[in-house]
């Protein structure tokens, strides 16, 4: 048997990606053991409980103890205190990344805490479900999604490339940017998504002159689509939103100003000029679909799984 | 054999709905006759192709003739149109519904041209894909799926009886709804989804810090699922926001104002007003996959459909 990637691998939270990296981590044999972290007994009695890893603490000073790899993934909002925490049992030599949804907030608490023979390289999976919790991973969540590093100036180039093998052994790609980059990026492209999501929702959820059993109804419509994103984890969410705040609010004006002129054609009757949006943002979706990003089936698939057999296949 | 619900069948319009109708209607052996037109000889063809009916026509008038039972399943702006171009046609007694997103513009510019002796029930069946055409109809698309009917003060409670079992003979579950209310509560669940998804999809598409192809990678944290409405037909979403402009404008109007106090708790970062929007919104998904409107799997089963059978199913 080759030597594993890691003689020890440390997660600290086990959550969606903690737990579906565990999973992943031990599928292809990357860890000689594995030590998971979590503050809550009660989540790491459910980790123990699937036999997620190797050892388990709620100490994450313990867990990280001998680690050459440790991967904090909690709200980001909780990454300095992990740090603070775990600073004082890493090992020389190890390296240390997270899975947090923005970058240079998670930077700006961690870097001080992190000894200088300690290598920090944060990272960012693009993965995830709607649900949460060590029960909701699982090993392939990562395959064939991207995984953004945003190495810091000093970045030691050799625990970078073994950064890299590790999330090509979880099945990602893997890229690198420039941590202010990334969170303007992530701001539009999942930020974003998700709390017009949430709001929409809570919109729906207020309304007088319909009911809620109307909207649970009639919901197939297009609004179902929104209510995943809006079913996230709430603290992860409250976190993105505090920790990335100025790349939000600035994909938050244009997005309200591109919504006031759609609502101005709507009002004047403007047909040309909503057909021809509705035509563009068409593309868009054939390139995710061709990027490998989407599934490439109608309706997310949904027909697929409640109907596996169609008998009208061929009419 | 049974004796078909009607002897004949005649579908204006060929699309996703048309077209899954003729294949349900096929399945369930609803017709004695199938009678299709559609104005594009290209869409005519193609159906004809795909053996969709039994009669193929471009002259709506001409299929309708001895029709029992005539669908009109267009994009809203062309309902008028249509019904002033079978009216001459249509035999006494027949029933007309249609299957368009709005009902008091349908109704306005339809009923005038339909004989007295003629039942026009406007109805509105709630299921779809972001795909059109003929060729993107499937037998199950109704399956599950309410379909609301609009009754007119005057309908006939037989015609009413007789095109509720065609629903339900479809999958359908079959409710009555006034249809000023229709039109404000389609403007929340679908109306409003969709123009939304359009403007963020348009949003994304005009940054110049972020380019196409890092929204296209990276789409999978969340941005990937409204390109799927943004996706939809642009004729026929032209004409939703143009037939139903008050109900959306006040929709919008509602949205617009709970964004701008989302936006205020992010810029003055109240994480308690953030996490309970959050957690009210994640209640509403479950009720809707309670209430057999949505697959009860995480991420819209993309990744059962990616990955069939997870090796780690047991860890």
């Amino acid at each position: 048997m080759p030597e594993p990637l890691f003689q020890k691998i440390a997660l600290v939270g086990i959550g969606l990606v903690g737990s579906s990296l565990a999973r992943v981590i031990r599928r292809e044999r990357m860890a000689g053991t594995l030590s998971i972290a979590t503050r809550r007994a009660e989540t790491l009695a459910r980790a123990q409980e699937l036999g997620l890893g190797d050892e388990y603490f709620l100490d994450a000073a313990e867990a990280v103890r001998d680690a050459d790899l440790v991967v904090i993934s909690v709200p980001v909002g909780a990454s300095g205190a992990v740090a603070a925490e775990i600073a004082a049992g890493l090992k020389p030599g190890a390296i240390v990344t997270d899975a947090g949804s923005t970058k240079t907030s998670v930077i700006r608490e961690v870097t001080s805490f992190i000894p200088e023979n300690v290598h920090f390289i944060p990272g960012h999976p693009i993965a995830g479900t709607e649900h949460s919790g060590p029960g909701a991973g699982f090993a392939e969540l990562f395959e064939e999604r991207w995984c953004i590093l945003t190495p810091l100036p000093d970045t030691d180039a050799e625990a970078q490339a073994k950064l890299t093998r590790f999330w090509e052994g979880c099945g990602s790609r893997v890229d690198t940017m420039d941590p202010e980059h990334h969170d303007m990026v992530l701001a539009i492209v999942s930020h974003l998504p998700h709390i017009i999501a949430y709001n929409i929702v809570g919109t729906a959820d207020d309304l007088e002159a319909v009911t809620k059993s109307e909207v649970i109804k009639y919901s197939a419509s297009g609004f179902r689509d929104f209510t995943r994103l809006a079913a996230s984890d709430p603290t992860m969410w409250r976190d993105v939103c505090l920790h990335n705040r100025d790349a939000i609010l600035e994909m938050l004006a244009r997005f309200s100003e591109d919504l006031s002129a759609l609502q101005r054609a709507i009002r004047w009757g403007d047909g040309d000029k909503l057909f021809d949006l509705f035509t563009r943002t068409r593309d868009i979706r054939r390139s995710i679909i061709e990027a490998g990003q989407e599934v490439d089936v109608p309706d997310f698939g949904r027909h697929v799984l409640a109907h596996p057999k169609p008998e009208s296949e061929s009419a």
